[in-house]
C-alpha cells in the first residue's frame, strides 16, 4: 500500500435540517472539503450511507452525489455497513488511493433521518440488526443495547449513575463545537432523572439522530507537501473486523471482539499501542458502548471501562480524551455519516483547530465506528506528520 | 496495483426462490465459490446488493453474510450502485487485493426480490432513478428506458422488430445454462406479439427479475499457480464511470458516456481494443441497452448497434458474442447480483466450461454492468493467462 494523506475536510451542522434535501446536505460537506483542499474536483467519490433507500427513496448515492458535485465520468459508489457506513466509505477511498488506482478520492458520510416520524426511524434503524432472528422477535435497536447494558451492570456491579460521566463529558465538549446538535451542559442530576427509553437506557444515555454530512479528501502522501497553516495528516492505521450480526450469537456479548480485532490490526499497521494515542473518538451511540469500546481497545480491563469516566480520565486533560467534539451523544448521530464526523474531528485535533477542547500537542488520534450492536467495527488511526 | 487472479467461482440458479431466505441464497454462492477454490474461508467479503433494506428489512449485508460463512473477525462490507452493485463489489474486492491489504477476497452479488408484490418491486427499483426529479414525476424505471428506446427508434429509423435478435439470441443461449431463469426458445413472431409493458418496451424486450447470487474469489496472481483442469484467469482491466443520475440531465440520452468512459479505461488498463475481445457480457436489462452498450464500447457506430443483431454478429459464432449464458434477458436479472453473474460467466467462458455455448478459444472477455439508466457503469476485462 502506498502511504495516504489528508488533503481536505468538511462537515455540516447536525440538526433537523428540514429545509435542506439529502442532496444539499451531502453537497455542503463535499464542497466544504473541496474548498479546504483548495481543489474543485476529485477522481472518485465513496459515499457512506445507511438509510436513504428507506427514508428518502433514493439509492445509488455514489452517482447521486458525484452528479451533484459535477464529477461526471468519475468513479462513484456507495458503501453500507449500518452505523459504520461512514468509516467503511473512508476505508474504500483509502484502498483505491493505496492501490494506486485513484489519486484524489473523496470519502463522504451522509444521512438525512428526520424527515420521517420517530417510529419509522426506529424501524429503519432496526435493519442493522438481524431481521430473521432479532427484529422478528420485536426487539428494537435501543432494546438490544439495553439488554447488553443491563447484563454489564449485573456482571460487573455498576449502577446506572456510574455511566453519567460519559454523557456529561460529551455534552461539555460539544459546547465548543459549532457543528454539534446538542450544545448544552448536563448535570449528574439531569442524567439520573432523564426519561427512560429502554431500561436501563434513558434519554441521556442515548445519542440523538440527526441530518448531517462530513467528508475527507485523500491523496497519495508523496504528492502532498505541507501547506502553510495546514499540517500534514497521514492515515497511519486502518482495519475493519466483524462479529456475528446477532448479539445472542456471541460467545460473550459484553466483549466487542470486532473492536478488539480491528484496533489490534490498526495499532499494528501504525506501529503503536493504545498508550501512545492522544485522543480517541469512540462510538458512544449509547453510554454502554463507551465502556465496551475503551475495554476492547486496551484502555481498561474487562468490566472497568466505566472507571475511566468516574476518574476523569476521558476529559480533554485526561489520560485518553474521548468525544472531544461532543461524540455521538452530543455532536449527534446521523448514522451513516457518523464515522466520517469522527475522522474529521480527529484530523481537526491533529491540525490544532479545536479551540477550547483542543488536546494539547495531539499527534496521534484514533476513530472507531460501530455498525449494529458491535457487528461491524472499523478503526482508523491518523497521525501528524 | 499488484496483479489479481481468480481462485474460484460460484452461482445459484435464478428463480423465484420462495423456499430459501436471503441468507441461504447468498450462502449458496459463497460456499460454491469456496468449494471451487478449494478453500474454506477468506480474508474479506465484499457484498453487492441493492434492495435488501427495502425487500427484506435487512441492512449490513457484509457482516450478515460473513457471519453466515463463519468468517468472524474478518473484514466485510456492502457496496451499492443500483443494478451495478455486483460489479461494484467485485471492484471493491479487487482494490483491497490490489492494494496488498487482503490476500483472499470474496466478491458476492446477491438479491432476493420476489418475496414482494410486483408494484412493490417496481417502487423499489425506482430508487435507482432520481427521487426528486424523475420518480417524483411518476415515471417508473422501465418507463425511463422506454422513453430512451422510443427516441432511439425515432432518431435512427429502426422499428421495434429490429431489436428482436437481442432477445432471441439471449433465450437461445440460456437453453444451455442450468442457472438461467428462462430456458425457452423464442421466435420473432412471439417477440412481436408479446404484451406491452411501457411502449415500445414489451415483455420480451425486458429482463425478468429473480432471486439469485453469484460469487468470485480473488487472490494476488503471484500466489496462484495454474491448477489441473482450472486454467488461470486474471483481471486484466477494471474501471468505473458515472454520468448524471437523471436521464434528462444528459447532453445526449442516446449515448452511454459512462459506458464509453469505463470501457475506454478498462481497454487501456488491459492494453487491448474492442476488436480483441472474444465475448462481451453486456447489461441487456432492456433490448435498447444492448444496442447502446455495443455502440459505446466500440462495436458499432452511433445508432447502428441494432445492426449487429440483425447481421448475426452477436451469436456464439459471430464477431462479438454477447449474453452467451442468456444475459439479463433470459438468465435473469436479480439486480444487485447481475454484475457478479456476468463476471462468473466470462470466467466460465475463459475456462472453457460453457458446453453448447462455448466461444471457441476464448482468451479475452468483457463484462459490463449498468446501474440506473446509464448512471453508474463498471467494465471488467478478464483474460486467460
Amino acid at each position: 500500500m502506498r502511504p495516504v494523506a489528508v488533503l481536505g475536510i468538511g462537515q455540516t451542522k447536525i440538526d433537523e435540517q428540514w429545509d435542506k434535501s439529502l442532496r444539499e446536505i451531502g453537497g455542503e460537506a463535499i464542497f466544504a472539503a473541496l474548498a479546504d483542499a483548495g481543489i474543485d474536483k476529485a477522481d472518485a467519490l465513496f459515499v457512506g450511507n445507511m438509510l436513504s433507500p428507506l427514508i428518502s427513496g433514493q439509492n445509488q448515492l455514489g452517482t447521486f452525489f458525484s452528479d451533484w458535485a459535477g464529477m461526471w465520468h468519475k468513479e462513484a459508489v456507495k458503501v453500507e455497513a449500518a452505523c459504520a457506513s461512514g468509516a467503511a466509505a473512508f476505508r474504500a477511498a483509502l484502498m483505491a488511493v493505496a492501490a494506486g488506482e485513484v489519486d484524489v478520492a473523496i470519502a463522504l458520510g451522509v444521512e438525512k433521518m428526520t424527515d420521517k416520524a420517530g417510529h419509522d426511524i426506529t424501524a429503519a434503524l432496526a435493519t442493522a440488526a438481524d431481521a430473521d432472528y432479532e427484529v422478528e422477535q420485536g426487539v428494537s435497536f435501543v432494546g438490544l443495547n439495553a439488554l447488553v447494558m443491563r447484563r454489564y451492570m449485573y456482571e460487573f456491579g455498576w449502577k446506572h449513575a456510574d455511566f453519567a460521566p460519559f454523557s456529561i463529558n460529551a455534552h461539555a465538549n460539544a459546547l465548543h463545537n459549532p457543528f454539534a446538535r446538542l450544545r448544552d451542559r448536563i448535570t449528574l442530576e439531569q442524567f439520573e432523572k432523564s426519561s427512560m427509553v429502554a431500561t436501563p437506557i434513558n434519554l441521556l444515555d442515548a445519542s440523538p439522530v440527526g441530518d448531517g454530512a462530513a467528508a475527507v479528501i485523500l491523496v497519495p502522501a508523496e504528492k502532498l507537501s505541507a501547506r502553510p497553516g495546514k499540517p500534514r495528516v497521514l492515515v497511519a492505521g486502518s482495519a475493519s473486523a466483524t462479529d456475528s450480526i446477532a448479539v445472542h450469537s456471541r460467545r460473550d456479548p459484553l466483549f466487542l471482539s470486532a473492536a478488539y480485532q480491528s484496533a489490534r490490526r490498526a495499532y499494528q499497521m501504525a506501529g503503536i499501542g493504545p498508550q501512545e494515542l492522544d485522543l480517541f473518538e469512540l462510538h458512544d451511540a449509547f453510554s454502554i458502548m463507551s465502556a465496551l469500546s475503551l475495554e476492547a481497545c486496551g484502555f481498561a480491563e474487562r468490566g472497568q471501562g466505566v472507571r475511566l469516566g468516574l476518574e476523569n480520565e476521558i476529559q480533554i486533560s485526561g489520560r485518553i480524551p474521548i468525544c472531544t467534539r461532543g461524540g455521538l451523544k452530543a455532536r449527534g448521530h446521523p448514522v451513516g455519516a457518523t464515522g466520517m464526523y469522527q475522522i474529521v474531528e480527529v484530523i481537526q485535533q491533529l491540525r490544532g483547530e479545536c479551540g477550547a477542547t483542543q488536546v494539547t500537542g495531539a499527534r496521534l488520534g484514533m476513530a472507531q465506528n460501530i455498525g449494529g450492536s458491535g457487528a461491524t467495527i472499523l478503526t482508523h488511526i491518523l497521525k501528524l506528520d
